[in-house]
């Protein structure tokens, strides 16, 4: 057997067990992550301390069987006689044992949801070989009594609480505060306290036959695959429940060992900054755990040298070794025992986003990668999380207590109680954190008002969760040990105790809480950010424009690298100070009125129009006639009839009450609006394209290069779009004769209904383009209202998995998408050189944007500050980079 | 040449001119429905007086290049010599003149659209020869004043009314107050001031040569296929404009040619009644125009063997003749002249509804035709005629005015002048008239409180229309001569004044306004009703159920032949004085007063299950979970928010302001609805469903077969019908497990959601059945509220030609159509028995039930008495025979 033919046969293993110089790193499904790792680094030299792996393939059949194949422990008898030879040890040898470690070791990393055993083979005879060998009795006795502890609860199922209390016990025997402090006699009846426990409580003693206790472990390890942590940390994550795990056996080797002894975690370069150095902490004589856990204060790589300069010089070349293979920033575990280096472990090392793009620039410059690996090297998500505030790097933030990043970004506000509170503190001018047990829809008008939200339940898709994403705001949800006590209006986590009006801090991308007020920053792009997407334009087919409105908005996204205006919305040309000359239109009592109302807007609108294309010269503008039901322009209803009951109306005031009484409707989203309102009020959108167009022929005499795309929303059939189609050609011909001057102009439409969708071979008849609304289609093909589903319904069908993900925030990709792909297709036969684009707010979805790359669209567009985002994604798409993207329901 | 080979090979045609004996009836394509009937009629050798068809060829030829085919008049030349020989008399022969007829005919009837010309061949020459001939100088010289008459108006373009005021100042002149009263000298007179006028008016005389009127004559009724009218009928018609008309030439005969002479029209059976019996009327001494006109008091046809022995005879053998021949009632206009019986026309007789179903059962049980034939005889229009009240046959209403027949039906009520008037006239339970100049949106209250609606103007298509027809109310638009003065609250027709609070009748079928109370009758089905229906049941595919929710109406519908209930809406149920019980769930403030409202709710429900499928016995009952948002369930918060403003809310009333404010949605169509609501509030359909299996298992055990068919609504993830469909499966086990008995159900979804029929394939893993409810599905894939787009957008939508049809009435092919297609197809694809219904108002439109055959439904569901159209309509459907659908749009 070879382990290629292994990995590439998988389902028939010649064997299984695989000792690390027979595999390499390329077989992770079959060894683990970890286990690959470790072949391959023995492989490459590197001092790794000897071992085997149990594959995966062992897991699956035992998980499947209920029992381990017939040849594995014959094969593992081979492995271990290899491995003794290989480290002159033999296990149960009573002068110079083998210890070992049993981990677990899957495909994909699941830090600590499996179990793991350590200083497997040692026992009442063999301890005494080991204090001998090392010349450290204590050591041994504490190896030994870990080793109990550990075998006794993993592999024998007893309680781990019961080792503790019994710990404690014999602390308290010996008047000793710290288990490092206990006497080596006290050790020792530790040792038999913890072996008759184990006899009491399993009601078997640990099998004497340390090969006996090797199998059981390896048994215990498979079985922790299937463990309640593993479950659920696999649903999270979207790991497959059929992988299994490898089982990785190692000899143990000691940092704990004497004054010549240590351990340490090293980075070939720096995770946080992303600087081309060696960075690492590390302790001298400690176990990992000790690095870690940040009891003891760690000392930095730098220092190692000083005192073991073999082992340093060795570490140094260990890692560059370890970059140039794997062509990445790599993190190793090392372990120095009695002056000898040990490299336990590596991986390609976790970074901060801001490290990432540096590190992935960098590394194409020195040429150890290429561009295209550079770009496949960040992630979208890593992108927003630098485009957001965060705490300032160098603040020292009071950590209050830490809960789930489930809304990135970071705020700081006075803690407020309720809703209403809330609102009424962020009237006032003062930024406002909600904290709440968690939310419910009527806390909306106070999430709205908050700058940040924080509740004490409730996980990722938790109402607050949802909501705080969907509004883009900073939320930490399931925060530990926080209790919101409402009456009191205090906040406590365990001693501490914060008020309302209070203020905190909090980090949704990392799930921090943190007391007083730390400095935020909002990243500026770095050059590193600049570098990488403009090599990811390169690879990219899909275009990407911004959603934008005014000027300001306008120029941002052109500096986010913006291609044009997808989505120029003209409702806010007819908000603010407009607002009363839409009104008289509205309310106009005849033609001549209603005329004079709408030249009145066309004169403003036209200079709304002309700043808008001198920011975007030279890039398609795409502006969408008027779409919002009328009513969004007038005053509620109900706040009418109430001042009317009470008195309070005039004339001017009834009017308006009966304006907006006729004009409001019972489903507004699929009301009066769009290309309806345009065909009951035609004037409308022929003043808009006289005002648009008045305003290109401006910018072109002015030396400017306006390029214009005029945009009918919400038609339904193509005679409505034939109609309005009519008009705007009219107008646009006739300005242009007017002027005296040309400018290039499209005219298109909106596919934002099923039928449209349906239909598309017939709009493409007059339509030179189609933008695709997908948060309208969305919300027909699902029969969504967004503004009461979302709150209402969304929390609870993404609890209960009923949808996948949120299809407001990701393209549902086989009903929503199948209409998109029905009129991508369609369209296209009809007019194959159809333009497509989308302006949902998907084109800033990263999952979303690969489907739009995959439907064939032509360009995406997005609010300004996703546009980076939405460029790094459609790079992925073309590069074929997998996103995870929302599955069937 | 012959005939038959003009008629196969239309596009070549090898004469332009077809006489009589060589058409026959089957070319209505080439020689128009009047000339091919002729020409049947000569070939059978009936009495026709001789003639020739100019064909439809020439008249294409002809409006497509501005001029006759070359051989045109050679043909007509050679036609015009046949039929000289036949009459024995000569064109412009002074002795014994030719008179002709120059008539349009097109394929399809279009009655009184197109231009003819009388009389031609007479001059100032012929007019004595004809005086000769016929011994009645008067005679000659009418005929000739009313040739220059008509033909100097449609052939020399001189405006009518110049005629007419000629024709009034020689009868002051003459001092006579009817042209018949017009001395001899003063007819003779007059010849002359036409002629002059003509030559006046039209810059030339009329062509003295006859054949050269001819010429002109057959041109003018070429040129009037495109005149205004025409073009107007047929666009409302849906005639194609590109099929041109035929010319019938023929020789004149009179029935005003002394005492010897009469005219009538003559039906082989009773087209009112449909008794088999010859039925019509003549008048001795006459023209055709004087039967129609009314002027005249007409006899009876049973008397026309008293004057005229020899021509009854005729006439009635005539009339079996056609009849054996059509295998139709047929009608013809008859003409005696100097005692010879001739035939001018005939064709397929119109009928009331209640004739056509006497006449074709009669007809088949007579073997004159067989069932499938008598089944195609009715139309589902005619049915729905029978189903509406109309005014009491034997009622003579003193008819006011005539208007569009714009929605079925009649209604007597007072009349009233605005919506607000007609709400609280209807309020104080009197029934109201509504008559407007036209209606706009803001008199909706008023149409829904009106039992009938009346006005002035606007046309089938106007928002009257419209919106009455959506209502099922009758209607009467576009009135004649009606007059609606809102100031002095009356309204005038002519010199008839009718004061608000008037009774009136409207006869929406008919048109008919008339003052008074007119005794309204509700058809009931008649034997030849129910028998046709049989008889067409025997050829439908389709499944007809109905939509019902009570027992009374369920009952109505199993009468009229309904197989089952496709939709029991359970939203009643919900209602009435059930009310506080669902306020009382709403409004819990813990899961047991929750549950203790949803108990004492179930068992009320429960006996209105049993009793609605006591009456369904034996059949299918599908029954919809709750559909509804909750808020339908609450009051309107805008109208408790004013309460509160005046102070007049109690604790109670404040709870019930918050529940509403809670629950009230921006788009409650899109909103909490459906399986939504059940996922968030589980007890609601446990609790249904629970309610209708006790009851099923009470009418199993009491010897009944109930059939259950439980429906979750508005799904739109399988996920979520997995899960709703569990609960209910579960909860029916359990029910029936207690019960002891089995009851037979399905579990099946409503597919109302374009995602929905877009995952069929999915959902129809878990459904046994799928119901389109296709008034949702209509509003989703169009984004179209039907409660706000139907008053305001639809009408002009309509007007405009942007929609062929109201996509509420007649089911859209293209959009929601294809939808649907989708989802048999994708449904039936992953569960081959799947049951595929309808439940939309659709239903009942024959149109829709149509493409429901087509697209392969096993039912339509609709309201209980449109069970008989959908039923008729299924077996046309069967039987290939083509409805009107709506074109593309």
């Amino acid at each position: 057997m070879t382990a290629t033919a292994t990995s590439t046969t998988p389902s028939m293993p010649k064997g299984w067990v695989v000792p690390f110089p027979e595999g390499d790193g390329s077989q992770r499904d079959l060894l683990g992550g970890k286990g690959a790792n470790l072949a391959e680094m023995t492989r490459l030299g590197l001092p790794v301390p000897p071992g085997f792996i149990v594959t995966t393939e062992a897991c699956r059949a035992f998980l499947r069987d209920g029992e381990v194949p017939d040849t594995l422990w014959e094969d593992l008898r081979a492995a271990l006689a290899h491995l003794e030879s290989t480290a002159g040890r033999r296990l149960g040898d009573p002068e110079r044992p083998l210890l070992l470690s049993v981990r677990s070791g899957a495909r994909y990393s699941m830090p600590g949801m499996m179990d793991t055993v350590l200083n497997l083979g040692i026992d009442d005879v063999t301890v005494e070989g080991l204090a001998r060998v090392t010349g450290d009795r204590r050591f041994a006795f504490d190896a030994y009594r870990r080793f109990l502890q550990l075998y006794g609860k993993v592999v024998m199922g007893v309680d781990g609480a019961l080792f503790e209390e019994a710990l404690q016990r014999q602390m308290g025997k010996a008047g000793v505060a710290e288990d490092a402090e206990l006497p080596i006699d006290g050790l020792v009846d530790l040792t038999k306290v913890f072996a008759e426990l184990i006899r009491r409580e399993a009601g078997e003693a640990i099998p004497r036959d340390p090969v006996e206790q090797l199998h059981r472990a390896v048994q215990a390890v498979f079985h922790s695959w299937n463990g309640r942590r593993a479950r659920d940390y696999r649903r999270m994550e979207g790991i497959a429940d059929d992988l299994g795990t490898a089982v990785t056996v190692q000899q143990m080797v000691f940092g704990n060992l004497g004054s010549r002894s240590g351990t340490g975690v090293a980075f070939t370069r720096d995770p946080a900054t992303g600087e081309p150095r060696a960075y690492g902490d590390w302790l001298p004589r400690a176990q990992g755990e000790d690095v870690v856990a940040g009891i003891r204060r760690t000392r930095h790589l730098s220092e190692l040298g000083t005192e073991f300069p073999r082992c340093a010089a060795e570490l140094t070349d260990a890692l560059a070794t370890l970059e140039a293979h794997y062509r990445d920033m790599c993190d190793v575990e090392f372990t120095i025992e009695d002056d000898c280096l040990y490299i336990l472990q590596t991986r390609v090392g976790k970074r901060t986003a801001h490290a990432a793009f540096r590190m992935a620039v960098d590394m194409a410059e020195e040429g150890l990668i290429d561009r295209r690996e550079a770009v496949a090297r960040v992630q979208p998500a890593q992108l927003e999380q630098l485009l957001h505030p965060r705490f300032e790097p160098t603040a020292e933030p009071e950590v209050l207590t830490t809960g789930l990043n489930a809304s990135p970004g970071a705020a700081v506000g006075e803690v407020c109680f309720d809703a209403d509170d809330a609102e009424a503190r962020a009237a006032e001018g003062r930024p406002v954190i909600l904290v709440r047990m968690e939310t419910a829809p009527d806390d909306l008008h106070g999430m709205i008002a908050a700058e940040g939200i924080l509740t004490a339940r409730g996980g990722l898709v938790s109402h607050a969760a949802v909501v705080a994403r969907g509004m883009g705001k900073p939320a930490v949800c399931g925060a530990d040990g926080l209790v919101v006590d409402d009456k009191r209006r205090i906040l406590t986590v365990g001693e501490v105790t914060v008020a309302e009006g209070d203020v905190i801090s909090i980090d949704g991308s990392r799930g921090l809480v943190a007391r007083g007020e730390v400095p935020l920053v909002t990243p500026e792009p770095t050059g590193a950010f600049a570098t990488l997407l403009e090599w990811g334009d390169v690879f990219r087919r899909l275009g990407v424009r911004a959603n934008a409105d005014l000027p300001a908005d306008a120029a941002k996204a052109r500096e986010l690298g913006a291609e044009g205006i997808g989505l120029c919305r003209t409702e806010h040309m007819f908000l603010g100070d407009r607002l009363p000359l839409v009104r008289r239109m509205i309310l106009a009592d005849d033609e001549a009125d209603e005329q004079a109302a709408l030249d009145a807007l066309g004169e403003v609108q036209r200079d709304d129009f002309r700043a808008l294309l001198e920011v975007m010269d030279g890039l398609p503008v795409t502006v969408r006639l008027l779409d919002p039901p009328l009513h969004e322009f007038l005053p509620d209803p109900a706040e009418l009839l109430v001042s009317e009951a009470k008195g309070e109306l005039d004339d001017k005031g009834r009017e308006l009450l009966a304006a907006a009484q006729y004009w409001s409707e019972a489903n507004p989203m699929l009301g009066t609006r769009g290309c309806r309102l345009g065909i009951i009020k035609p004037g409308l959108y022929v003043m808009q394209t006289r005002a648009l167009l008045e305003a290109a022929a401006d910018v072109k005499r002015s030396g400017g290069d306006p390029q214009v795309e005029i945009m009918v929303p919400l038609t339904v059939t193509a005679r409505e779009l034939d109609l309005v189609a009519g008009w705007v050609r009219e107008t646009v011909e006739a300005v242009l004769a007017e002027a005296g001057v040309d400018v290039t102009y499209r005219i298109g439409t909106m596919i934002e209904t099923p039928r449209a969708a349906l239909r598309a071979d017939q709009l493409a008849q007059t339509a030179e383009f189609f933008s695709f609304g997908t948060n309208d289609l969305t919300q027909m093909a699902f029969g969504f209202s967004r503004d009461d589903v979302e709150a209402r319904i969304m929390p609870t069908y993404l609890e209960r998995g009923l949808l996948e993900a949120d299809p407001f925030g990701t393209l549902d990709p086989t009903g929503v998408g199948r209409l998109v792909r029905i009129a991508v297709e369609e369209g296209r036969s009809a007019r194959p050189d159809l333009h497509l684009g989308l302006c949902g707010e998907h084109g800033g979805d990263p999952a979303s944007v690969h489907l739009c790359h995959e439907m064939g669209l032509d360009y995406v567009s997005c609010s300004p500050m996703r546009v980076p985002v939405a460029r790094l994604a459609a790079a992925h798409a073309a590069l074929g980079i997998t996103t995870g993207s929302a599955a069937d329901a």
